[in-house]
């Protein structure tokens, strides 16, 4: 049960935004600025990162809901995001990807834990300095979202097909106020 | 040394923002609803709780930055800041700040840190359901800004005047894209 009341039958982070439509706005407006807007990662790629990190902080609703948008986007099936979820380096994702999952893996550990050289790393590999912003800030924000979730012990259906089946809409209509995750 | 080229001269936040104004205006704008509209908490309160959990993520910008907010807003001296951050059950907060700062502390430790009797506890004291979400989310807000200024090695001045010099500003002016914190 959540800790605050929220409106019934919204999931995750859905029931505690409509209570504060003021805070809905610019919460889902940083969402779809930062995952949505044109840039050189995919949005495929930047769900992936929002993915992982939800996962490392084991928030069942940020994954599952991330998760089904990235494997929307990607064309993969479940057990590929498993396999980003349960060992990203043993995957065929690109070096490019495993380099910005091993940043966003030292956000989620805490800001100080990304290191020198894997910032060395990621740019001698190719990775711009505006890709390593992202990757930051989204691990940073997912962080924030996965928090948000769990600490008002919000609800989220068990079912995962339910997430797999809304992915395709959250992909058309993206992260407005209306349909905010 | 920042991970990125950010412009010189901006401290903390402010030089990754300076880089996307499309991302400081959501940002910028979720931290003035959050922060400073009206509602039951106080600006100081409000601050003060961010800072707490600045402070526990050891991020030394956002603590001092907000951390001399607070003070401002309280107008209290640096020493009552200090003993909120080391340790603000022996200091003269009211029961219900407590209350929000144990709730906040297990925010930043993980969502799933908040307890039920924590929020028993909470409510029995007269703290209502708003006052709680907007702890939890002013606590993960302020995990995600943490995570962002650290994780990309954001230069931060180390005169801890600074912060104090320039927090009536902030109070004045707000969270606005042109002075963002």
């Amino acid at each position: 049960m959540p800790h605050i009341t929220v409106p019934e039958g919204l999931p995750g982070i859905r029931g505690p935004l409509a209570l504060r439509p003021d805070i809905a706005k610019p919460l889902s407006g940083l969402a779809e600025v930062l995952m949505r807007s044109e840039n050189s990662l995919s949005h495929g790629e930047r769900e992936l990162i929002g993915t992982y990190v939800s996962s490392l902080n084991e928030c069942f609703f940020c994954t599952h809901a991330h998760g089904g948008v990235a494997q929307h986007y990607l064309q993969c099936d479940t057990s590929f995001i498993d396999g980003v979820k349960k060992d990203y380096q043993s995957t065929t994702l690109s070096e490019k990807m495993k380099s910005l999952l091993s940043i966003a893996a030292s956000v989620q550990k805490g800001g100080k834990s990304v290191t020198s050289k894997q910032i060395e790393n990621a740019k001698s590999i190719g990775i711009t300095d505006m890709e390593i912003h992202d990757t930051v800030l989204i691990a940073s924000m997912f962080c924030m979202f996965n928090l948000y979730v769990d600490g008002l012990n919000t609800w989220a259906p068990q079912d995962t097909d339910f997430y797999i089946n809304r992915a395709k809409q959250i992909a058309d209509t993206g992260y407005s106020i209306t349909n905010a995750r």
